[in-house]
C-alpha cells in the first residue's frame, strides 16, 4: 500500500515524517514572501514544494498560475471553503486561475454519472464559489469531460512516461479507472502551461497531503514529456478541518459538517452538538481550561469564522485558561456563523442566475 | 502471459484451438451470405464472431459499419494490402467505413513522435489506400490525436468498466501506456455507433488473431457502458502473409516484404530470392512436386496476385505435381508483380496530391 492514497480515506497522522519523505518544505520558509493571510499565519497551509520558483516569477513580473480541481463529492461545506480562500489569495497575487471540474474522475472512481457530477459542480460548488467572490469570467473553468481534444489527447500521451510499477507504488494499484483519472489530472495540472494557454510557467496547486501522489507523478511526467517543455508544478499543503464530532469531515455524514447552504437554525444546532475540548465538570474546566486541540468549535473559528488574529488569541487565551466555557465559545461561533451564512446565502441567491447563465453560454451539454 | 498479445510478436500457431477458446466461428458458416471474394473463397479470412448480426442488418436494409485501424509501423507492403481489400469488400456491401490512424498508440507503445506517425500514415498508408481505390471523402477517416473531445472523453469513461485483473489477464500487464492505448482503441471500434454518427449499429472489425484481445474487451465494455446503448462489435479473422524468406513479415526487415512503392527491379529481385517449396534437385522436384505450404511465392500469388481461382488452381496443380519449377512460378509472379506495381505506382502518383489536399483541408496540424 502507498503511504498516501488520494482515493482512500487515510488520515494523515504524522505530517512531519511525510513531509521529509516526500521533500515538502515548511511554509515558514517562504512566509515573508506570501500575502498576509490567516491560513499562512495560522499554519493551516503548513508546507510547500517549489513555491520559490513561483514567487520569483511574481517578483519578476512574469506570468504564473494557480490550478485547482473540484471533485464533486456532495454538499459544499466549510471544508471545501479552504480551497476558495486560497484561490482568492493567489488571484490577488496576480495568478492566472484554472479550475477543473473532475466529472470524469467522479464517473470513474465514484460511479457517478456525468450528469450527477455536473449538477453537483454547478449547484454546490460554482454557486458557492461565486457567492464567495470567485468571478468565473476571470478564471479558466472547465469540466474534464469538455476539456477539449488537445487536453484529453495529451493526457493520453502522458501514459508513455509512467510505468505500472510506479503507478502501483504511488496509488496502490493500477486499476484502469484510476490510471485514466490520474492521467486526466496530470493534464489538468499542466493545462496552464499548454502552448495555447501561454506556455511554460510556474503553477501552484494547493492540496491536502492526500493529493500529493498526483503532484509527484505530474512533476515526473512534466520533466519527461517530449512534446512540450513544462515546468514542474509547485504545490502547497493544507491541513484538513476535522468533522464537528471529531474524526473525518465527510460529505456522506451531514452531522460532520456545516454546509454553506444549511438552514441557519440547523447549522446552529450542529454547533450545539459539536465536540468540544471542555472538561467534564465546571470545576475541572475552571481549573484546567479547555483542550483546544480537541475542540471542533475552536477549529471552525480558527479556519473560517475569526479573521482577526487578536480576537482569536483572546478567545484562545480565555478558553484554554478556563475563563471561557464551551457554551460560551459555542455562543460566539453561532453568532458569527449566523452572520456569515446570512450574508453568504443572500449572495448565493444573487449570484445563482449568473452562474446558470455562465454555464449555458460556455458549455454545450446536449451531447 | 496472455494467449495472444496484440503488442507482441507472438505467432499464432494453432488457429483452431484459439478459435474454440475465444468463441470464434469458422467463416464457412456465413460464406454464402458474403460477397464472392478470394479472401473468403481461399479461407484467408478464416473466422468470425457475430457476423450474422451485421449480415441480418444488411439484409433488412439497415445501417451497418466496418471499422479498421492504421498502425503506422513502416513501409506499406503486401501484408497491409489485405486490410484495404477488405475495406473495399465491405464498402461494396454498403457498409459505412471508419478508419482510425493510431498515432496515439504509436506514440505510447512504439516511442514514435506524433509527427513521425502522421507522416507515415499519410505517405505510406493513405496514399497507397487511395491508389488501391479507397476514396477518403467517402469514409470517416481520423487521427486518434484529432478524434475529438467526445471521442477521447468516452474512451476515458470506458476505464470504469475494466479491472486491473482483466487487463493483466488479457494483455499480460497493466502498463499505463497500454491501458491508455487500449481505451482509445475501444472508442475507435465503437465510434461508428456514437450518437453523433447515427447511433447503435452492427460493426465489423477485420483483424488478425493477435488483435482479438481488443475486440473481446471492447465487446465487454460495450455491453456494460451505461451512458449509451451499444451493440457488441463483430469481427473477422484473417491469416497473415508470411515473410518472403519464411517466418514473419516485418516492416523492420525489407527482405521479408515487397512494398507497394518498391522499385520494380528490386521487387523482382526479392521474388528471385524468396523461399520456395521447390525440391533440392530437379529429379526430386519432378517426382514429388513443390511443397506448397512452404512456398512464399505461391502464398503471394494466393493472397494478391492471382484473382482468378481457375488460374490459381492450374498453377497449384502444375507446381505441386512437379510439372512447374520454382523458377517458373517465380517468373509468373514477377510478371504479375510488375504489372501490378506499374499500375499501382502510377495511380499512387496520380492520387498523392489529392491525399495531401484532403489532409490539408480536414486536419489542422498547427498545434
Amino acid at each position: 500500500m502507498p503511504d498516501i492514497d488520494p482515493w482512500g480515506d487515510v488520515e494523515i497522522g504524522n505530517y512531519k515524517q511525510k513531509m521529509e519523505k516526500f521533500g515538502i518544505d515548511p511554509i515558514e520558509e517562504v512566509e515573508d514572501r506570501l500575502p498576509d493571510h490567516r491560513f499562512i499565519r495560522r499554519n493551516i497551509v503548513f508546507g510547500h514544494r517549489d513555491l520559490d520558483t513561483l514567487l520569483d516569477a511574481r517578483d519578476e513580473g512574469e506570468e504564473f498560475a494557480m490550478m485547482t480541481g473540484i471533485m464533486p463529492s456532495g454538499i459544499f461545506h466549510f471544508g471545501h471553503k479552504c480551497v476558495v480562500d486560497q484561490i482568492k489569495m493567489y488571484q490577488q497575487m496576480g495568478a492566472q486561475v484554472t479550475i477543473a471540474a473532475a466529472d470524469i474522475e467522479a464517473y470513474n472512481t465514484r460511479d457517478m454519472s456525468l450528469e450527477e457530477a455536473r449538477e453537483l459542480v454547478i449547484e454546490e460548488y460554482l454557486k458557492n464559489y461565486a457567492a464567495l467572490g470567485i468571478d468565473l469570467e476571470n478564471v479558466d473553468f472547465y469540466f474534464q469531460s469538455k476539456a477539449g481534444n488537445d487536453h484529453l489527447m495529451r493526457s493520453k500521451l502522458f501514459s508513455r512516461y509512467l510505468t505500472q510499477n510506479q503507478v502501483e507504488a504511488t496509488y496502490g494499484s493500477a486499476e484502469p479507472g484510476k490510471i485514466a483519472s490520474a492521467l486526466t489530472q496530470y493534464a489538468d495540472i499542466l493545462r496552464p502551461q499548454f502552448e495555447e494557454n501561454g506556455g511554460k510557467k510556474p503553477t501552484v496547486v494547493p492540496v491536502g497531503l492526500d493529493q500529493d501522489p498526483h503532484i509527484r507523478l505530474t512533476r515526473d511526467v512534466a520533466s519527461k514529456f517530449k512534446d512540450q517543455d513544462f515546468m514542474k508544478p509547485s504545490s502547497t499543503y493544507n491541513k484538513f478541518m476535522r468533522g464537528l464530532q471529531g474524526g473525518k469531515m465527510s460529505s456522506s455524514d451531514p452531522k460532520s459538517y456545516i454546509a454553506l447552504t444549511d438552514d441557519i437554525e440547523d447549522a446552529k444546532q450542529k454547533i450545539d452538538e459539536a465536540k468540544t475540548g471542555g472538561r467534564d465538570t465546571l470545576e475541572e474546566h475552571r481549573e484546567k481550561g479547555a483542550k483546544l486541540s480537541e475542540d471542533m468549535v475552536f477549529e471552525l473559528l480558527t479556519f473560517h469564522l475569526v479573521k482577526d488574529d487578536k480576537e482569536l488569541a483572546r478567545i484562545k487565551e480565555e478558553y484554554s485558561s478556563g475563563e471561557m466555557l464551551s457554551g460560551e465559545i459555542k455562543q460566539i461561533a453561532k453568532q458569527k456563523l449566523e452572520e456569515f451564512l446570512t450574508d453568504h446565502q443572500e449572495k448565493r441567491r444573487e449570484k445563482a442566475p449568473e452562474v446558470e447563465q455562465y454555464i449555458e453560454e460556455n458549455f454545450d451539454f446536449e451531447t
